[in-house]
């Protein structure tokens, strides 16, 4: 088998053979394969693209490429959870707790930002103490007894996929739907959950712009959980402005905590509540997913999840204290009140743009090895749809490094429109598709 | 600018502005694009095409990518001829002083071969002493006496179109019309020639399988011309058996000494008048087509065009002697008649086939640091049509080493089918190309 004979295949608009893309699998972990055959070989299947069963034979040989990891010693159905990527999104923050609070057990292992904004490891090392470096052993005890943990991702999960990734992010062949799924399902199956609750966005400032697009991706993900014998569930989320008021780590955790008390952003809570219901009731925590979503508003009225959250950060070593006072967390030294000048609707937040608007003050990493301004960030105080009057502030500014303010202010003015006529609110649920098809809303 | 947006474009099939095509060029020249930028752009462009304005522009950046030649000290118009690949093609050596013979100048630029068989200058150095290292100078001056002479072509003709075709080689690039036309054309174009005369193979052993693309490859090249000002001719031949009856250095300059004696194969001599009377024409030195190939013809009948042949070896360090009596060229110590144990017609000879088993006798080069052995090659006894009977010689293998000759007779035996039914023998010019259009035979 020769690499060039594959990529002639695929050229040509042919179907791989299993035993072909384990090949191109193999060998490029290996080193086998030179750069530029990759790239060939990607902008092929970009262009004449995979069918389903090439995506989950991809899929399946990229899980295998690495370490595959074993949460058998974890008693009850482990369930993972997966965003496409958005901007503010503090999800995971407040699901990890929630889910656990209903008995579901929550193995998490998680990644730093790479991206505008921080990962959840980097929110969470917000809180003072709090730390992810736990043996895997720790780890799985910590499961097992508090029924919640986190552990920074290994360096080998999934090498392949680390290596196609690197290449695809220089070809312009990202935007590939068999390429995301299998790259997130490769991740996801390699980290060991045996269920998988995906959350797609769509929009201007996610991986899919279109409904049908992000739709199509859902089902290309639900069904490769399916012949991979592990229940997927994909919910199709907006990304047309971003998630919740807070974008930047300290800023986000204070979010989670009010969320965690029943008193975030609507939004928020309502898709933790939806992505919340639908791993609770994989993981086998309820007979139905309206069942489970009661069992999570309980959970959120009633303080447990809130305290479940206490619990997980106090285990890896975070300073409790922070939680229940969030105005320990790390506060900036600089602040600025962004005010209107004109009186309308605010129509669009660009959620890319802004992300990068917090970035530059600090709260993202322009290269590799930036170090975080934890305190940095934005606060919007005002979401699509909302009227906005002359001298409103419409968003806040944080950061450490006031010399960045400037240029943050003016990327942010320029990531949103005001119109003089009503705008509507957003719409945050689009879709939800699981292996009886596709409902939408 | 930047390649990876240029990328996106082609992958999205836009169209390229100049400036983005000698972006491209100049950085890949310079050595600043990376292998895996080039090869997913070439994988675009393959399945993205280029429209004609892109691929002249394109030629225009690989022509200017290193040296033009100048041959403006050479009075008269130069024509320079391309044929795109064959096996067996001994073309080059009757057609130069051919045209020669009929007061167009020839200044050839040539190469040495890479394929299964060896170049126009592997087969002159056949001929003792003969050589192609002479100086720039020499190499005009003796067109401007002879009218004739051959230079080997510098290290610096098209170098962006030399790692182009590197990657396009192994990325599974190379079979694309705008791809090849402006590969052809920009070396052409560098080489300094004032109008072009093409020779476009067809068939199985061809790069262009049906007689549609060899046309669309014709006009394609024919365009560029016209853009450029070089008036381009496109002969579309066909490559389903090779040409003539020699396949291997001494043997063919043998076949040409008989050709140019008008005692040469039909299909190679109908093949050298064609390319000789558009060249000639193209070249100033006859009114039409028609009273071109008049002169052509005469040039062969009166002998001129055998003077012309040996004044040019002569003039190069050549041994004309050779020239007089071909039992003098290198011989082959090793002589291998296949003869037919079936009765019927030969209906298919695979060029491509029997150009390796020719290479394997010692013919071309395995390795870019293979020595020739010049005696070695195959002469085919019969042809596509031909009637054999059983014992007829279908072909005779010629080498020094004994070794290879099983090995090159299974190849020659695998590459060839005998029928029962009466074969057509095949038609060598399908069409002509040129600025009026399309001509089909």
């Amino acid at each position: 088998m020769r690499m060039y004979d594959l990529i002639i295949k695929k050229r040509d608009g042919l179907e791989l053979s299993k035993e072909e893309i384990n090949y191109f699998v193999k060998n490029l972990t290996e080193g086998n394969i030179a750069d530029y055959h990759v790239a060939a070989f990607l902008m092929a299947v970009f262009l004449k693209k995979m069918n389903k069963r090439e995506t989950a034979d991809l899929t399946q040989a990229m899980m295998h490429s690495g370490d595959v990891v074993d949460l058998s010693q974890i008693s009850g159905i482990k369930v993972d959870k997966h965003s496409t990527g958005g901007v503010g999104d503090t999800t995971t923050l407040v699901l990890a707790p929630l889910v656990a609070s209903c008995g579901v057990p929550v193995a998490k292992m998680s990644g730093r930002g790479l991206g505008h904004t921080g990962g959840t490891i980097d929110k969470l090392e917000a809180i003072e103490g709090f730390h992810v470096e736990i043996s895997i052993d720790d780890f799985i005890n910590n499961v097992n007894k508090h029924g919640i943990a986190v552990i920074g991702q290994t360096k080998n999960i999934a090498p392949a996929d680390k290596k196609i990734y690197a290449l695809r992010d220089v070809t312009a062949t990202v935007d590939n739907i068999s390429l995301i799924a299998s790259s997130i399902m490769s991740k996801k199956l390699a980290a060991g959950s045996d269920a998988i609750v995906l959350d797609v966005k769509v929009g201007s400032g996610a991986f899919m712009k279109t409904i049908e697009d992000a739709i199509e991706l859902g089902k290309e993900m639900v069904e490769i959980g399916q012949i991979m014998d592990k229940n997927t569930i994909a919910i199709i989320t907006d990304m047309e402005q971003p998630l919740g008021f807070a974008i930047g780590n300290a800023l986000e955790v204070k979010e989670a905590i009010d969320t965690l008390n029943n008193e975030g952003p609507e939004d928020l809570t309502e898709l933790c509540v939806k992505l919340g219901s639908n791993m609770v009731y994989l993981g086998g925590g309820a007979d139905s997913v309206e069942a489970a979503e009661k069992l999570i508003r309980e959970k959120l009225a009633n303080g447990e999840a809130f305290e479940k959250f206490k619990e997980f950060i106090s285990i890896q070593g975070g300073n409790v204290d922070v939680i229940n006072d969030p105005s320990k967390l790390p506060s900036a030294d600089h602040v600025r009140e962004i005010k209107s000048d004109v009186e309308g609707y605010l129509e669009t937040i660009k959620s890319d743009s802004v992300g990068i608007a917090a970035m530059k003050l600090g709260a993202g990493r322009e290269t590799l090895d930036s170090v975080l301004d934890m305190s940095a960030g934005i606060i919007l105080n005002k979401k699509v749809g909302d009227k906005i009057n002359k001298g409103d502030v419409i968003a806040t500014l944080y950061t450490n490094t006031q010399s960045k303010l400037d240029e943050s202010e003016k990327m942010f003015l320029d990531a949103i429109t005001i119109t003089k006529d009503e705008v509507a609110s957003r719409k945050l649920i689009k879709a939800i598709v699981n292996r009886d098809g596709v409902q939408k809303f």
